[in-house]
């Protein structure tokens, strides 16, 4: 990955990531994951969904106020069953960090982008995340291990 | 943890978390590591430091723009060794995400009320972190599994 254009990533890339979006945690259960959250930290559920492609439920927690656009949350996630992503995660691992989720202001400018400069991508294509974004799972070999998830969330598309 | 007070966390802990300050990421060469996140996203080095106390090599990356009051890192974590927490990490896991850091307006008040409310400490009191920040580890068993950092930014601490 090492070229020229990494001497000025500036230049090439402005504004490439607005903020930290998410952080996805597994849970083998999402009733005890929101309460803890919510009797820890007063953070309450905004957003609570069934993506059957991912095979998980999910439930998006604010951390910080705003909109949509602006907010950032914790994301805990239940696989619907153990031949899931999360699934095979959790029997693997336990519970714990699965991915964080970077916001970005164009989700297919983006992956242009990350892939012009040698990242591998999961999704080839942006797919349907909570809360009405798009998004795309980038590989975690090139980010230091970290399954990265890159969000347009959706005030942002229809701006 | 299950009492009266987790049917309004809201009144009880207003703005406890501010955001998602950072994600803190494990890695054997954070100098590759650097390479890879300012290749990939055009993320900057903002501080770069050796915390001889928690045995790491860290580089804090800006992701989203603001004063350090406002912004939000990629944390890479190098260790100094083999024996240290992130060390034992990266040989029982391998290269990966290892904490999430929230910031908070006030550590010491922050500290007071998640015990109180059923949360054990790694750090009993505030010590020192990234950029001048004070801050304190909670432990993943309460939190899902994550290991859990509360951030107070120089910058809120100063006002």
């Amino acid at each position: 990955m090492a070229d020229e254009a990494a001497n000025e990533p500036d230049a090439a890339l402005p504004g490439m990531l607005l903020r930290i979006d998410h952080v996805g945690i597994a849970c083998h259960s999402l009733e005890t994951a929101i309460e803890r959250y919510g009797t820890l930290f007063g953070l309450r559920v905004v957003g609570l969904e069934t993506n059957e492609e991912q095979g998980v439920r999910e439930a998006m927690l604010a951390v910080s106020a705003g909109s949509p656009a602006g907010a950032s949350y914790v994301q805990l996630l239940e696989p619907l069953g153990p031949d899931t992503p999360v699934g095979r995660f959790l029997a693997r691992r336990g519970e714990g960090l699965h991915h964080v989720g970077y916001a970005v202001p164009d989700l297919a400018a983006a992956l242009e982008a990350v892939v012009g400069r040698g990242a591998r991508l999961i999704d080839q294509r942006p797919r349907h995340g909570s809360m009405g974004a798009s998004i795309a799972f980038l590989h975690p070999a090139d980010l230091g291990g970290v399954l990265t998830e890159l969000v347009q969330p959706r005030d942002v598309r229809e701006t």
